[in-house]
């Protein structure tokens, strides 16, 4: 059974609390502004999406016991908890995208009652969860098209559910097949150094009813080699308007490797991924992470305290490895310049405006 | 400065215990044989060479106490001794090789007078550990020479001094270019799951003074795309007639990454680990190891408890990614079959008998 990684229930947020995964799966209900603030701060609720839905959910929290009677007053009050929830996670480009949207609706309606527009703004979050949920179930359909009977995936990090509402994006692909009858079996790269396969993808999927095998990240090639891989599928952080994508480190190496081996590789994320003012992968910087990410793990440490480390956090695939991207849309397949843009159009989409 | 994996000092076998590396350089003196089969078994002292060599000298240990008058008495306790060291690790084809060797040096001079007997067996001992520095060398040498001032180097696992008595295979190439006043940089695989490359090879190189930069297994690809490897090294765990290389999980896909960015790929060992009766790589078991060594790292679970996991112990190399194998005669390219047949004959080496 796929889990709800954030809901509003019974006039409150309620979460998976992703720091006792996979160990144990415990939700957490959020009724404040700071508890809300905490669970993003602490990564128990994580990934782009599912933050900006508990931003929103978060803002609704703050404003709703207020007493305002003035819309400036109300107004005043509702910025306020929205730069408060901005401050838990400042890089988080989703996040000020919904809180923005949250502030934007009030101002749309400054003319209605105060009691009106509580309700307004609680359509609105659950708006924002809506559309989540809506965007992954496109993607995950159009990209069970690809997969047949007995179809072996590999995928690579967490693009899964627990980084949305619901569904997720390659893994939404995934639980689209299976609840449509198709037998898949997935395997599931750990992801070094923070092991989102291993601790999410791989919980995910088991929890789904999915056949899914771990590996570590470098024993993939070798499951090409024997011809147990027939097709790669991850997610994406980043899409340049040429179809160069970046996405958690790793990802590029599984692109060529499943080129040398006659395997096609897709990616599957969301239309609000591709930065169309961004011509190619090469202006994408790398962050570089803190060396202990990989010096250590859980707290132990593996090597020389002092051993210098490359621990890039993303790297880039150029478009020419991809076979296609699954968006909401449909696959978009190369050229991908001209194919994103017409994806745009169709989906009447403009990009999020960043901060 | 490298370290003496193991020595024979006043009487006694001085091991590195590996198991407290890299946090602790410790040395350990074993005294018995019950000492040496313990470091053995607790993995203390690891790595094929090293393994034969610790067998032997603890064939040492047991006998230069013998109170035996007789050949035959003697003889006896001899096999006895060889026969327990050779079950802590029933697995490891050196051992038994060594093993052998000292007893059947034993056999040889069964007129010796007992005293004499017992100097002819430690000079043989001596003879492997010297025999082993002497190959590792001459690897060293004939590799150094295919690096520059500034060559970058990629390397995964552990081929390192801390497999042989002081030198190392792979690690032996990169030792000698060092000390012949070559900068050279190393990025070193960390080498999931068992992390031999964070372990020991960070440590290794770090006290020879060699430039280390520590990777996860995922980055290669990464450092490749960004033109920051010129050449790769690996160890290899057993190479058939054909150069086909059995070597750590993980070996395969650097080969192939490296191929597809016009990258040499080398592989350093010894003669004694080709075995010429393997016609191709494809006979080669993969041995699957114990699911738990991907679901934990260092005691602490980082998956769910039951999920499947694929853990393969090695992968192959087919010989067409190989550019050469560096041996102690000299740098083999190919093709392999010719050239590796021409190798044993210009050393006179047999290949090993296994048991």
């Amino acid at each position: 059974m796929r889990v709800k990684t954030i809901e509003w229930k019974n006039g409150a947020m309620r979460i998976v609390d992703q720091t006792k995964l996979p160990g144990k799966l415990v939700y957490k209900e959020c009724r404040t502004p700071g508890e809300a603030w905490d669970a993003i701060k602490r990564l128990e609720v994580r990934g782009a999406p599912a933050i900006g839905i508990a931003g929103a959910m978060g803002v609704l929290l703050g404003i709703r016991g207020s007493r305002a009677r003035t819309f400036d007053r109300f107004f005043a009050e509702l910025r306020k908890v929205a730069d408060y929830l901005g401050s838990s996670r400042p890089t988080a480009v989703n996040l000020f995208w919904a809180l923005r949207r949250m502030t934007e609706t009030a101002a749309r309606h400054r003319s209605d009652e105060i009691p009106a527009l509580k309700r307004i703004l609680e359509r609105e979050a659950l708006a924002i969860l809506d559309e989540d949920n809506d965007i992954c179930r496109r993607i995950g359909a159009h990209g069970a098209a690809l997969l047949a009977n007995g179809t072996r995936i590999l995928t690579h990090c967490n693009a899964g559910g627990l980084a949305t509402a619901e569904y997720g994006t390659a893994l939404a692909v995934l639980f689209a097949a299976h609840e449509a009858g198709k037998r898949i079996s997935v395997f599931a790269d750990e992801t070094r150094p923070l092991l989102q396969g291993a601790r999410l993808t791989a919980w995910e999927l088991m929890r789904a009813g999915i056949d899914a095998t771990l590996i570590c990240d470098s024993m993939a090639a070798r499951l090409m080699f024997e011809r147990r891989v027939d097709i790669v599928i991850t997610g994406a952080d980043r899409i340049a308007a040429n179809g160069d994508t970046a996405n958690k480190i790793g990802t590029y190496g599984l692109a060529r490797l499943a080129e040398a081996h006659g395997i096609p590789f897709y990616i599957a994320a969301p239309l609000s991924t591709v930065d169309l003012e961004l011509r190619t992968g090469k202006g994408i910087p790398i962050e570089q992470r803190d060396p202990d990410e990989v010096r250590t793990i859980g707290g132990t440490r593996i090597a020389p305290a002092r051993v210098k480390v490359y621990n890039p956090a993303f790297d880039v695939t150029p478009a020419r490895f991809i076979a296609g991207i699954i968006t909401e849309t449909g696959v978009v397949g190369p050229p991908y310049r001209a194919h994103l843009r017409a994806a745009f159009r169709k989906a009447g989409v403009k990009p999020k405006r960043r901060r």
